[in-house]
């Protein structure tokens, strides 16, 4: 099975392709996810180590189970492991 | 379909289900996940807003898909909602 070990990049594509299907701008998701659309940004961009509860905002406001959003994630190849 | 609107509480249960399961002690799973085992004791009752990276660094830890540690979960129902 695919893993996908950049974990944070690959969520804001995810998050992304499904925002351009509802044809919402950055700032229609920002809205809709009661968050800031330079937040939006950052996240699609991968540059933030999303929340828990940020997850779930944006999950609810593009209508997919959070798990959908993590699917396959893993952490970078270089990250230490026990 | 069942939704478990005290996400964090939720994924806390999920956690300490998954880690007794594995027969760890909360010291046993913060070494595995490199994390503090007071973080995992906060995470398991709930308390912690988790990111995304520790998220992964738990569910690698237990051997389980992220998305499993999130499926179904959605904000508390009282969560301001567009």
């Amino acid at each position: 099975m695919r893993k996908y070990a950049h974990p944070q990049r690959e969520l804001g594509q995810r998050i992304r392709e499904r925002r351009v299907e509802f044809k919402w701008s950055q700032e229609d998701l920002a809205e809709h996810a009661n968050l800031h659309r330079t937040y939006i940004g950052a996240v699609e961009r991968g540059e933030k180590n999303i929340s828990l509860l940020n997850i779930l905002k944006i999950a609810r406001a593009l209508k997919l189970d959070p798990s959908e959003l993590l699917k396959n994630l893993t952490l970078p190849s270089d990250s230490s492991q026990k």
